[in-house]
């Protein structure tokens, strides 16, 4: 099969930053599902292990790198009960397995989703990752309950990216919350409200911001931008008791006595964490991708896909790694491979 | 009335640390008690203030400190429902407003309980800010579920102290989750065995410590003691979507990146949290209060009044802060006034 991959961390402007290669289709034993892969969206996660893992020497095999994609089931492993030959699945991948830059991929079933049937491959490979994170940031971690937090606020750092595209439609959609997302262009902005967010805020001088506004504290934060930038004016604005998460780690250490008084909470979103540790119940992301799959198809909720490009190809990757790297990307970028 | 306070930030080894003096018995209004004061029990919150509050200059009217009380209502406030003249309370006071180390003091009855009526006002006063700050780290912070957490772990980090005596009680009788608890000598190991803690070990070397013990992850941790020193154990040993709490604030900055793969969450607990910033359930501190007095009358929880001193003197708190401050502590120092 074809597939592209890395042996060096090189810059997007290095013609050679990914390589084209052929290798064998791998054969799915236990809970795996194989899969033809029809279309992959590229989320942070793809050019950060770009940049990084081949950073100080070159790697004998190629890397193949790629976490979202949507595809058709051609083989199943003797332990699967949820999936058969035929289906057509949308999945986020594994953090330390090959990735869906490539023809075909393993993935295991207890973290794949039934594709939702009104989304074409190319809209559905771009929502498992960031559905996933926005869904265990605002139910696992937050704690917010499904139709039962009108009256609360809460903020979206970073809102038209493409776990805050999402996470906007979920909070609003599910918990009935008031959703103020920040944004700093009009394009952003105007996709934000297009969601359902109820406020935007310019995430320069985001207090300023928010005082403009009126808002003076909030009951739930959501970071899904720069974690060290927003630290100060996240913890001012949480309110007694309020609860944080971000996705983003700090670069520099953070103060984190600022949450004290206010017996305040900081939690990390880390979509990978049940895969990576195999947890007890890691089969919950079959079943959140199962969940959103019907509120996809009822149409409570959309794709974020907003540019789609297409090709299994290292100039069409090379490009799309590059505009996710400039921050300036919205919603999802997508690739379709047929 | 008689009062003890402070003009000036000095050690206990200087016999002027605490003034006595005389000043106007207060008058309730609105929502608060009058109480006079039979016994009070010392957190290391006293020493804390007693080190900080005037450290810089000397102050003009003397500062009374003092938290956990019980004595008797002696008169109410308009807006009082809860608590007739002649009532019998506990409580745990407000962060700014001026203290029990005095023969009377105002509470608001919305942070105060009817105290147990089997317990001496010296049993009772040990009891309201450690069983106050262990409930909302234990069901509001980590939110354990009650009779629910069987098959689960929890690690507290100095179990002998305050608040570890009483959340060691707390989290075997009504959660079902099995306790492991720090201690370092054979005194407040025995200590906490009593209480019911399951496993006991060193705090020193703790991740060893937990090795030897056969533990490899936890899902809960508690910390009663330094933040900084048990960071990395801590991140260690905390379970992917771990929930960790500490009440004590960090002195250097912690790398908080060490939670991020596993999705850990870290919550603040600080007990004058709700009276502070007086929030909207601000009455859930005289409902907790309530709900542990019924605990102590039917026996399921016990006093951790540990050592009792007599009077309402300066030599006497100069003691007792002494002791306090030298983390040899175990369970609640209490002084009775009458």
């Amino acid at each position: 099969m074809k597939a592209i991959g890395i042996t060096k961390s090189l810059p997007t402007s290095d013609k050679n930053c990914f390589i084209a290669f052929e290798t064998e289709k791998p054969m799915p034993e236990d809970h795996d599902l194989l899969v033809k892969i029809h279309a992959v969206s590229v989320n942070p996660v793809d050019y950060k292990v770009r940049q990084n893992a081949a950073k100080d020497e070159e790697l004998d095999e190629p890397k193949i790198l790629g976490w979202d994609a949507a595809g058709i089931v051609e083989a199943v492993g003797n332990e699967v009960s949820n999936f058969k030959v035929g289906d057509e699945v949308y999945y986020s991948g594994e953090y330390d397995r090959p990735g869906c830059n490539a023809e075909f991929q393993l993935i295991d079933s207890r973290i794949a989703g039934h594709k939702p049937s009104n989304l074409s491959f190319a809209e559905a490979s771009a929502m498992p990752l960031t559905s996933l994170t926005a869904w265990e940031a605002i139910f696992d971690r937050l704690r917010l309950r499904k139709n039962g937090e009108s009256g609360k606020k809460l903020l979206i750092i970073g809102g038209a990216g493409g776990v805050g595209s999402i996470a906007i439609q979920i909070a609003k959609k599910l918990t009935n919350i008031e959703v103020i997302a920040t944004a700093s262009r009009e394009e952003t902005s105007n996709w934000c409200k297009k969601l359902g967010a109820d406020v935007i805020v310019n995430h320069h001088e985001l207090t300023q911001e928010m005082e403009s506004a009126n808002i003076t504290e909030v009951d739930y934060i959501l970071n899904f931008s720069d974690t060290d930038m927003h630290w100060d004016a996240m913890a001012k604005l949480i309110k007694p008791q309020g609860q944080i998460c971000s996705i983003v780690e700090n670069k520099d250490p953070l103060d984190l006595n600022k949450l004290k008084n206010k017996s305040a909470s900081f939690h990390w979103e880390f979509m990978f964490t049940r895969s990576l540790f195999k947890t007890e119940d890691m089969i919950a992301q079959h079943k959140i991708l199962e969940e959103l799959r019907l509120l996809f198809e009822e149409g409570s909720l959309k794709s974020t896909a907003y540019k789609t490009y297409e090709g299994l190809d290292t100039d069409v990757f090379r490009e799309v790694h590059e505009f996710q790297e400039s921050g300036k990307s919205i919603g999802k970028n997508v690739i379709s491979y047929i």
